[in-house]
């Protein structure tokens, strides 16, 4: 179809919906932004989980496994890695070092990250654009209750094992939003804005504490549609059921929608959670919201649209 | 044996040498000083070529069939880097990779190439002392009939086609031989100093240009003894005789012998050039200096120690 989208994505969940949206949307017509803040500097690299992570599943070179890092992979790196006694508790397959390795070259001779991204998501045959939200260093922080974290620390390094009682986005408040996503949110034919089913914290919210998207969200014309990470009470993967415990918020899609009040139009929300949806103070919607195939990624796609009156 | 040996060495042909002598030597009287000529930077990393392939030879981790690299080796970084279009004119093997990536992040870090290199060496069962003839980055340029290109431009790069007319070992003037090296020469109980059979302009001037060496090497107590990389006019790999021909040179043995006059006691050659042994100014010794298997290392590491004395 032709109908101009803006996905706000973190990785693994967010990237899924994405995959169903580029089946569906024009590539010319789908602009995806990316979480900046799981970046992070390791070995002397840049790695940027999400934005690889969707890049790689658009390109069909995702690990179907894991979610994350690529098919096909072969992890001689780490095994040598170890032997060296280097830092080895962050998985780094052979074939993905080399986008970061590469990456981190051409960030260094001066390149801007989106730029970067832009030919690599080129050369593994995406098509639709896939933007980090900038181009400036956003990193989370975790203040837990075994002290401040960097993101990476914790969730890979801790296993997301220490409780969270709060979060900052070092650098969001000087990072500039890339001006192609500002853009599309003002632009008069953008037909919907859809926040994927990643967790509001640590996947959502580094986007939207970049300084001018909040305010550039709330006064965009194309409804706004986000979709719930939570399913009857459960995240479908990763922390974030723990967080919204530690957080003191209720264990439920309701409370993912509370989180979006000031932000959004439309809440997806699963068909399980339906009796939800009569709570909501905006338009809820249900569906099926599990995505296991590629036919599941297409549906939600199309519901999620359809929500927004895309046919 | 108990015998105090000090050894200069490049890549390959010496490596073949040095494991030759940590074979028959107490590995707490063998030291390995190794060219860091070869040294560059190639994509953010830190790669020490001559350093690596010593320590990957006397380690047993060397690629049988090229001598450089290591055996056993995946290359999925090499493909993927293909792929993103970066620079893949070196070759990087994905476990090769984690020592170029670790070392270089150990040296941001402020560590010393030496202090790495030796943990480095320890982590992989290397007995012997293997040193860097310098901490300092000493670098080869060549003036060819292309212009002054980079080493491994030249090298791998262009694959030593470019003619080479001089060279320079940028830094080495104010680079600080290391003190082991230094104390090691002074040191009176030192039986002898191996010139192994490296190509003597790219190879083993490297070290020598390091303010001091020539010198320590001259006062030096123990004999001096270099083995002739070149056999019957030809250079067993390399671009040895290429370079001698182009320097203007002989291509012969006895060329080399004459490169080395000032510095060395004993000139060991090849039988085939024992008709050389003859007209040469220094003490000469032949032998077999082709060396396929261990024992032919090992045959020629005790020849060598032999024309020292050593029996």
């Amino acid at each position: 179809m032709s109908a101009k989208v803006l996905a706000l994505s973190g990785g693994i969940g967010g990237a899924k919906l994405c995959l169903g949206l580029s089946q569906i949307v024009d590539p010319a017509d789908l602009l995806i932004v990316t979480n900046p803040g799981d970046d992070f500097e390791h070995l002397g690299l840049t790695i940027c989980p999400d934005l690889d992570t969707v890049i790689y599943t658009l390109a069909g070179l995702a690990n179907p496994a894991t979610g994350w890092g690529r098919r096909d992979e072969t992890s001689t790196f780490m095994k040598v890695l170890k032997q060296l006694g280097g830092p080895d508790w962050f998985q780094l397959g052979d074939g993905d070092l080399a986008l970061h390795v590469d990456r981190t070259r051409r960030l260094r001779a001066g390149e801007p990250l989106s730029a970067i991204m832009a030919d690599v998501a080129h050369r593994f045959g995406v098509q639709p654009r896939v933007l980090p939200a900038t181009d400036d260093p956003v990193r989370t922080r975790l203040h837990t209750d075994a002290g401040w974290l960097e993101f990476q620390d914790w969730f890979v390094g801790r296993r997301c094992a220490p409780a969270v009682r709060d979060l900052v986005f070092a650098g969001a408040d000087t990072a500039r939003a890339q001006p192609e996503f500002l853009k599309a949110l003002t632009d008069p034919t953008l037909q919907a804005v859809v926040i994927c089913p990643s967790n509001p914290f640590i996947s959502i919210e580094p986007i939207l504490a970049i300084p001018g998207v909040r305010a550039a969200l709330r006064a965009c014309a194309a409804p706004v549609i986000a979709v719930s990470p939570i399913i009857g009470g459960r995240a479908v993967k990763g922390p974030t059921a723990k967080m919204m415990a530690e957080l003191g918020m209720d264990i439920s899609a309701a409370a993912v929608a509370d989180r979006y009040a000031d932000l959004i139009d439309i809440f997806v929300l699963d068909n399980v959670d339906a009796e939800l949806a009569l709570s909501l103070p905006m338009r809820a919607v249900t569906a099926p919201t599990l995505m296991h195939t590629l036919d599941d990624k297409i549906a939600l796609a199309r519901a999620t649209l359809a929500a927004a009156g895309i046919p």
